[in-house]
């Protein structure tokens, strides 16, 4: 029997068919749910056979469950290719597959050919390792091993396992989270190759979803608008900038060069000489702030931790680790810190230094706090340079802010200590990462000041992801200053337009001058909270808009609001939520204040 | 002018050749760095031309620096493309050649095809968005632009740029950093393709250095043997699985189906029930420490914390952090903590609660602390179950421990409050992770008394990368507990023949008996410590046997570093390092031991 495949691309193919050489048992697989199977009879006498079956005639249509039946596939086909002893191994549900655009005739002659996989393996039989002869499984796992997942995780009313801890969240919703479990594979699966298309099919169904919440996506601050194909080559490596970017260990896998890169780059955007900072790539926003606040305490270990209400919980998580008494100041409706509520608490404290966290950004309105107002008041409130430390929490605008006329500068040219950004958010990246840049001089002190924190790692984490840089320096090089500033050009507008659409129907909004995020009247319906992936928080949601929300997505979103809104609103018992003290009574459109 | 492609794998595939359709210019790039350019008569009349060039013959190569001609030949080939208005962009400096193995005649009529890349896009000159006119450069970037990195950074005798800060380390070589610059894009790179093709050729030669050192890499516990071709189709999507595992966020591109699964998995190996633990995947080793020291901190907010002189330095990190008092326990030549000092440095601080932590395998000699005889003290010196938490670093040996005969099992039935362990360690994973299993008990508590810490999101990082749990479900699954058997088994075997060879060539050496780290006099060079990668600490330098490391490759290893030793020992001036006050005298053969 020749095993025929055809991958052209893993991640588009969908259209397979599969048949033994006789032509007898025939598998064609149209999507991954609709699955066809037959014998060569019927399938040579389809009818579209000849120009490529864009899809099948509905009569002919079986449905069946599609990882049973690659499942099923596999195993019978594997079966009989371990009959002749010529040997296989089924890389992906896909690699045996024939694209179906090729003339029956002609497929015989394909070579055997796998899309991203290295290569399609060929082990003999008889070079598979046995089990150990003193392996006693019993040793070792203590109950049966569970069932195989039968449900599908994916389906919105499937029957997926859930589990019972309930918990308050605030931006999100309480649900239960959905298990794929993990299950001993079978002896001979091997063999069989079930193992890897059951796999094979569970990540199919995982990318149709990922691929769906993609495109649906308004909510949080991620761009989505990637393209790092040139990168998918160093997944086969691990890559670990183990410790200090500029301290190389003996682990020689690693990507320092790309990440000093990008540090150089950083902090050029916020004025620091290369001379005189030090920082590292993170593995996400929250990693920057308790570095950022951790510095702070380091250099004021007595220090008040002061953070506006609407700063990002990881702050407040912070100042509970690492023991530190923390001041919460008032904000005005616009997000922003309110300077004069911080005078006051200053003033309650000025025998102690200061740690403060300014947000350039808040989580829900994209607030920026004025950076130039919080330093005047520090110094009208008598402390002087070496009596503060300022973090900077850029997470999501920290490099927006740059390219925004009129925005507080942020720059080390000015009294701070640290910045950090993410780097997965406006720069876009497949994981969590973020840049933190300090000054050198701080993380000196702490070298000669505490063995354990920075002679061998000022970081926090040891390991750390070497990819991340990657990402980043590669999209660094490929935008430069002159692509974020077009990007940062396109988010305004858009961010613009979409204000101005709510508003115009009716519905309350608020943009602050230098923010992408729209905040409005929290819809009424979870359904369309959830498809969407608003982020909310008591009355009201908001809509990030990053590179990759187009017009056209803007415009489908607003269509969609409206008409629901139509009907959640169509008699007089259900109000839309007034959200005048969220977002001001000017921005409210309520039964009262419009 | 067509524009003719195929990308068979871009990982593997070295031989393209690139040519316009009068077959005019021709380049073939036979490898890294032979490449072959000439006009189609020399190319047509290569005498294997018809049967796949496997090689260029000697007298027509012609040397070139790969990344130039990949550079010239994109740009000329864009050029060429634009005069023609028909649009083109490079995806990588691959993605324009044509495999050699076709026929030339053939070659026209083949589509354009792409391995690991989505499509090649076509965007047409017109559609490129052109500079905004408002756009002021000087505004933003303070310096000029700098030079395009021209030296080659992976040279060992390159001019790369190096960094002057230099520091104290142990586990490692103070190396200056390498820099790979990040440069401003030309105006016209989209166009030219230039940009694409620079950063194609950097990643090129970083893929062969990554090459080179995943090759020679012994010192540190990463199991790079992996293969996760079937993940790569997830690269495309920015999955983040934010806060709890247990609590889904709207953010819909997440992965905590996986993630939950995995730690299912770890629970029920560690013989917690589902419904009794909390747990996550992190980033990193270092992370379950500070998270499981942390959560010792919060259930004993007076607690002192005990640790052996061998922990991993993040532990030491923690209590800076937490702002904790910290007792440092002595260690027994094995690197085990030595119980007796443990039991003094109790009955030292009798009426505080006692925080410890248990190594599952030191970093240096992979020493695992013996569980039980660490209760008992602390039952006999009066603690009480409910006065101490214990957490376990299982970074390396966590995973391998329940494979490992006479053990000391780690259990939760035994009375321990978390477990963490390193995924990109014996499991093998592309980024570092790890996972954590807690006490949900624990978890709870600090949910209802920690407004910060738990009750929105009782992880350490609030970002986490959605990819990670996806690797090690993966790999779980493909294994299972038969798998990791076989893995375990392997190590154990082979470490101890690395350790007999050691000795039976003179050179001293140490086993710990649960552990596949083999402790050795420190190599004399530098170079040859750098070149195997080896993690050392004062005289004694380690090998750490994982899955990947084979005995070809330890024989590789023994046999270079037998032949050095002959070359540094040659005369009675230099003498091996005695190693007995690290490894023991018994294990030690200097002149004195042997």
């Amino acid at each position: 029997m020749d095993l025929l495949g055809y991958d052209m691309d893993c991640v588009k193919s969908e259209k397979f068919v599969v048949f033994d050489e006789k032509k007898e048992h025939l598998t064609m697989i149209v999507d991954d749910h609709t699955v066809y199977r037959g014998d060569s009879g019927e399938l040579s006498g389809f009818p579209s056979c000849a120009d490529g079956f864009p899809y099948l005639e509905e009569s002919m249509r079986r449905e069946f469950h599609y990882s049973d039946i690659i499942r099923r596939s596999q195993v019978n086909l594997a079966k009989e290719v371990a009959k002749t002893g010529s040997g296989c191994r089924f890389n992906c549900g896909m690699s045996f597959g024939v694209h179906v655009g090729a003339p029956f005739d002609s497929i015989k002659g394909l070579r055997v050919m796998v899309g991203t996989a290295d290569a399609v393996f060929a082990p003999n039989l008889e070079n598979l390792e046995p089990l150990p002869e003193d392996f006693d499984p019993t040793a070792v796992i203590k109950e049966p091993v569970p069932e195989a997942v039968n449900n599908d995780p994916f389906a919105v009313n499937g029957h997926a396992k859930v589990e019972d801890n309930e918990r308050e969240i605030v931006l999100g919703r309480n649900v239960h989270t959905m298990c794929l479990e993990v299950t001993e594979p079978d002896a001979d699966d091997d063999v069989t190759g079930e193992r890897e298309a059951y796999m094979a099919s569970i990540l199919a169904r995982y990318r149709k979803s990922l691929l769906e919440r993609t495109k649906h996506h308004l909510g949080y601050p991620y761009n989505l608008d990637f393209e790092y194909g040139a990168l998918a080559q160093l997944q086969h490596f691990s890559i670990n900038n183990l410790g200090d970017p500029f301290i190389e260990s003996n682990y020689g896998v690693h990507s320092r060069q790309f990440e000093v890169g990008v540090l150089d780059w950083f902090a050029r955007l916020w004025e620091l000489e290369k001379n005189e900072y030090w920082g590292y790539i993170t593995n996400c926003g929250t990693e920057g702030n308790l570095h950022g606040i951790l510095v702070g305490r380091e250099v004021f270990p007595d220090g008040i931790l002061y953070a506006s209400s609407d700063t990002h919980y990881s702050v407040f998580k912070a100042a509970r680790m690492y023991k530190m008494e923390c001041e919460k100041v008032g904000t005005l409706l616009s997000g922003e810190i309110d300077c004069e509520d911080f005078r006051t608490k200053l003033l309650l404290h000025k025998g102690k230094p200061a740690i403060i966290n300014v947000n350039i950004g808040t989580t829900v309105k994209g607030a920026v706090d004025d950076l130039d107002l919080v330093i005047q008041t520090l110094e009208e409130t008598g402390f002087r340079h070496d009596q503060f430390y300022i973090h900077c929490d850029g997470a999501l605008f920290g490099l927006m802010m740059p390219f925004v006329k009129r925005a507080p500068k942020v720059t080390f040219k000015k009294p701070i200590g640290s910045v950090s950004v993410s780097g997965h958010k406006f720069v876009g990246c497949p994981m969590p990462c973020g840049v933190q840049i300090t000054r050198l001089d701080h993380i000196n002190a702490l070298s000669r000041n505490v063995e354990y924190l920075a002679s061998r790692d000022a970081t926090i984490m040891g390991s750390r992801n070497g990819h991340a840089p990657i990402f980043l320096w590669y999209t660094l090089n490929r935008k430069g200053y002159r692509g974020f500033q077009r990007e940062v050009k396109k988010c305004l507008k858009n961010a613009h337009y979409l204000k101005d659409c709510l508003k115009a129907a009716g519905i309350g909004a608020m943009l602050n001058e230098l923010s992408s995020t729209v905040v409005f009247e929290r819809p009424h319906d979870e359904e369309f909270v959830r498809k969407w992936q608003l982020a909310c928080q008591g009355n009201i949601a908001h809509v990030i808009v990053m590179p990759n929300i187009t017009v056209e997505k803007l415009d489908g979103f607003l269509n969609e609001l409206i008409e629901k809104r139509a009907m959640w609103y169509n008699n007089e018992k259900i109000q839309p939520p007034c959200v005048a003290s969220d977002i001001g009574q000017q921005n409210c459109l309520c039964a009262m204040h419009k």
